[in-house]
């Protein structure tokens, strides 16, 4: 049975914080939600959006002690979170996190942590948007989409409550180690959207008037690449910061990959080309039989 | 004022050449539309879809001369259709292609048409969709999308011919040389392309644990990766040899680039890394803002 909790405070009010308040309201999980985040602007769009009972820029300003917080911040803020949380918690807290480095998440609260009534259980839901703030949120983006969770500590009842709150809001609940998250993660994430950088950065310094022709023709293949490059670059910066080692490997494997790719195409090698763009397409049909692949619109939406 | 055609036929009945049907349908610029394919399955599907008055397998079995024939297969089947045609065409016929490469499609048409009555004006319609097939073809694909048009020869009352009939069904054309027209699109379309292939490449040869993982977790990125991927195999491998010397160009830009990520994120330089990102967050602003970027639903259709 899902734990209905009486007061959340989701610390860092932006596109996955403002989208996990919603889903909470909607799926009826929280009698109350309070919000953190350093920038006014953006507690103050929270509140016109109606998405909290009471938001913040200062934790020691809320007189509350809290059921769940859930840390929704860049990856490179927990150090400076944690302090916090270990002087301000005076009561048994569940504390989990959505971030998409799990390695350095359980290092840092490790090394921070002496509140003995701080139950951390690390998470991180694969759901997101190129947009960033919490206007752009919305209640289903968890919905039939994954959450992994990283447990480094015995607690049975803890972890299935952090469970049950994720399950409630539509999403399938794993339990992975820490490591293997992050070399999944690397994968899966990190290095398509390094690499998504990458060849837009390669385009922004060609000569300018290739350059403006390259925006202008985009439709081609280079703005699925944009739409990635459209997330928050903090984000980013503090996950290759913080998934180095990962990254790195796979980053070499997959320049060594692409090296065979570009001497087929030197050699005029149609076979090796054939072959790997058929696996390929292969891959992309079994996303599709899971249900994991999304829909494309490749006209405009009008507004 | 835009012609209207008496009889169309279109070579290559695919998502592109079944797209183009659709639309010409919708938007009244032909009175009669046949179809060549050599895969009889789908010139029944298309004649199941009441796309067209006649469709057939082979070129000599039509017994009439058409005014306008479009060219919607691979590249690499140009010089053999160029052939055909030189040999079947007795009638002054307009001719035009949707092929990704175009230095490549006139220097086949160059060193085979013998035949004056046959005046090719090459083009690329810049749309384009993962699917294959007739089945999946719509006739919105061409709608607020470019077309390049790379005429080769002074002959302005064809080329305004063929113009108008690519803005009937909605594109805006543009005028470029060939070469230009290639080293773009390299950049725009074939690089993409390519890098999309490759990392999941790198993914399908992972350990076979791994490789599960990173499908069920695709969410994250990568499955934006493999949509690219999905796409037409034979139609990409001719694309490659067709335009190596672009290709091979634009991804030695490309690797350059992707080093410098790869030192940044060892050596831990944060600046780099947003700066980098930023100035990819503003392209992205761009495209969207010339209405190019499509739109994206992170969530599931519901068939």
């Amino acid at each position: 049975m899902t734990k209905k909790f009486n007061s959340v405070l989701i610390i860092g009010m932006g596109l996955i914080g403002s989208s996990i308040t919603r889903a909470m309201i909607e799926s009826n999980v929280a009698n109350n939600l309070y919000g953190l985040d350093k920038d006014e602007k953006v507690i103050k769009k929270c509140l016109e959006l109606n998405l909290l009972i009471q938001g913040d820029t200062n934790l020691s300003n809320f007189d509350l002690q809290f059921d769940l917080i859930i840390i929704c911040t860049p990856v490179n803020t927990y150090e400076k979170i944690f302090i916090e949380l270990n002087n301000f918690i005076s009561h048994p807290t569940l504390v989990t996190d959505v971030g998409s480095t799990k390695m350095s998440t359980i290092s840092d609260f490790n090394k921070i942590n002496s509140n003995i009534n701080i139950s951390f259980i690390p998470s991180h839901p694969i759901a997101g948007l190129e947009k960033s703030g919490p206007e752009f949120g919305f209640s289903k983006l968890f919905e039939n989409r994954y959450c992994i969770m990283t447990p480094f500590q015995k607690n049975d009842k803890d972890i299935s409550e952090i469970s049950n709150m994720w399950k409630s809001i539509g999403m399938t609940v794993e339990i992975m180690n820490a490591e293997r998250h992050d070399r999944v993660l690397a994968m899966t994430s990190h290095i398509p959207q390094l690499i998504a950088y990458s060849v837009v950065g390669t385009a922004t310094e060609l000569e300018s008037h290739m350059r403006d022709e390259v925006i202008k023709y985009s439709a081609a293949g280079f703005r699925d690449f944009t739409r990635l490059a459209g997330s928050d670059p903090i984000m980013w910066r503090d996950i290759y910061q913080k998934n180095k080692d990962a990254v790195l490997e796979m980053l070499g494997r997959f320049s060594e990959d692409l090296s065979t790719y570009q001497k087929a195409i030197r050699n005029g090698d149609l076979e090796f080309l054939e072959n790997k763009f058929n696996k390929s397409k292969k891959i992309r049909k079994e996303i599709e039989d899971i249900g994991q692949a999304g829909s494309f619109d490749p006209t405009e939406k009008k507004i």
